[in-house]
Parts: C-alpha cells; sequence; structure tokens
C-alpha cells in the first residue's frame, strides 16, 4: 500500500488553488467547450467537485466510523450538479470548491485516526464492504481524474487544429 | 478552426502558477513516483516543459518567420531534460518554468502578428509542412497532455490502494 494519511491530506488540499490558478479568468471558449453531447466542461467539472465534496466523501467516512458494516453509505448522485451548474460563475465555484474543501479536511483530521482507523470498514452500496483507506485513496484518484479530465476536454477543442502533431499529443488519445 | 491567438497565449499563462501551485512542497513520494521503469515523474515533467521552452517553441517559430518552408525546424530532443534534472528541487524548476514561460509569451506577441501569420508555414523535420497556428495550438496541447501525464502518474501510485473504486476512476484507464 502507498497510501499516506498526511501526503493523501497534502495532495487533497493543494487541487482547489491549482485549479483556481488553471482556470480563472479563462475565456468561455475554454471554460464551457467539452466533448460532445452528454459530456462535461470545466465548469461543471467543479460544481461536480463541490458536490462531492458535500455529499460523497465526509458523509461516507461518517457513515463508516459510526456504523462501520451495518449501515450502507448515503448514495451520491454523480449527476446532481448538473441540476445546480447554471446560477454562478466558474471563479465563484472556484472559491466555493475550496472553501469547502479546506472545511472537509480539517474535519477528515477530527474524523480520523490514522493510527488505527484505516482498516476499518464500511458498506459500499454497490462494491460492499470497503475499507477506510480505500476510500480515502478514492477521494485522491478522484482529484486526479477530473483535473485530467479538465486537461483532456480542453484539448479536444483543438484536435483538429494541432494538424500532424495528434499524433505525439498522449491527451489526445486518452479514454473518455 | 478553434485556434484563437489570445485564449492560446491566456491559457500558456495559467500553466506554471497552476503546477506551483499543484506540486509545491509536495512530498517526496508524489514528486517522485513514476509509472515503472524509463517513464517520467513530475519533477521530470517540469523539466522536460522548460527543455521546451528553451529549445522547441520559440525557436521553431523564429525559424517558421524568419525561413518560412526554406529551412527545417532545429531539432528537439525530447529526452535531454534527462541529464540535467537532479541538480535542483522540483520547487526550482517550478520558478525557472514560470519565468522562462512568461518570458516566451512576451517574445511571441513581439514575433507574431495574429492578423496576418497565423497561416505561414514551416518545415517540420518529421512531418514535413505546417502551419505557425498547428505549432501554437501545439504549443497549448503539448500543456494539457503534460498536467494529463503528472496526475496519471501521481494516480498509478494509488491503483492499488483505491480497491475496488478502480473501475470508475477514467485516469486510471487513460493510455500512456
Amino acid at each position: 500500500m502507498n497510501f499516506r494519511f498526511e501526503e493523501a491530506i497534502q495532495l487533497l488540499a493543494r487541487t482547489p488553488a491549482s485549479l483556481e490558478a488553471f482556470l480563472s479568468g479563462l475565456p468561455e471558449g475554454w471554460i464551457h467547450c467539452n466533448e460532445g453531447e452528454g459530456t462535461w466542461n470545466a465548469e461543471e467539472v467543479i460544481a461536480h467537485l463541490i458536490e462531492a465534496e458535500i455529499s460523497n466523501w465526509i458523509p461516507r467516512i461518517e457513515t463508516l466510523l459510526q456504523y462501520g458494516e451495518d449501515q450502507t453509505f448515503p448514495p451520491f448522485d454523480r449527476f446532481a450538479h448538473l441540476e445546480t451548474t447554471a446560477d454562478t460563475t466558474i471563479e465563484r465555484k472556484l472559491a466555493a470548491f475550496r472553501k469547502i474543501r479546506m472545511a472537509n479536511l480539517e474535519k477528515l483530521k477530527e474524523l480520523v485516526n490514522p493510527e488505527k482507523d484505516l482498516d476499518l470498514r464500511g458498506i459500499h452500496p454497490e462494491f460492499g464492504s470497503v475499507t477506510l483507506s480505500e476510500l480515502l485513496s478514492t477521494w485522491v484518484v478522484h482529484d486526479l481524474t477530473h483535473i485530467s479530465q479538465i486537461t483532456r476536454v480542453m484539448a479536444e477543442r483543438y484536435r483538429e487544429d494541432v494538424g500532424p502533431w495528434e499524433q505525439y499529443l498522449s491527451v489526445l488519445k486518452a479514454r473518455k
């Protein structure tokens, strides 16, 4: 296992500022491009990250710590954010993401004792029994997945424009 | 064509700060993990981005503007940085990348008149005739490719640790 509680937190703490530095103030064309119908643009990805902070990670950690394998994690609707995305700017969403992420990391440090809790188990509604360290590792890789998704969505916009270089740009070969 | 000169510059200008916010101060484990022998860690990717700022983009743009199709672009060694990576920290590399990127964007704005230069052509050593807008689009997608690579390399470290979630995390399915 490579997972380390402190190292995971250090990465999770950096995602909001990194995305803010990358996306804040960028023109429409970059923020609202997507990979075709039914795919997400960068702003929708940020809204999804916020939704996961609200409804996924901490509620699941709390359920696991409180009920163990006696209660299934609360469900998480991966598309819930699509109903609430339209009414703010991406800059506001980025600020909201940073705020809730930082609060959640404080909560995480209060909730979890990494010396003894990481092997505790809970019940995922689909996979069944999972450990706390699997859930926490997933939180980290979920960030990495969505940063990667944002770069892939934005690269798609220039797929034709790069001409013969397309074959050398691996982001244009990434799977959706 | 989706390429817009100003929008491309706005994205290129954000990459260094975004990578600094993400990578600066992260522990060893994140900075030096890779995808196995012969693959790059995050620090090596930053070194490659610096090398491309020095030897690739601006020299090629200058060759294209000065000689058109009469002279092939100077070669770019995509592995040159591997010989010079060991002797500084990632924080120094990130600062060096920011400095040279910002200087190069100033140079770009002096060199190129987007009203009339974008269709000018030069000769790529492998592909033959390419346009300036293809070269500039590639600069942008090259950034996106390497941000994506960094997330993929770091996600690999937790591939086993996420347990059954692996199937839902698209960054773990991305092609190298």
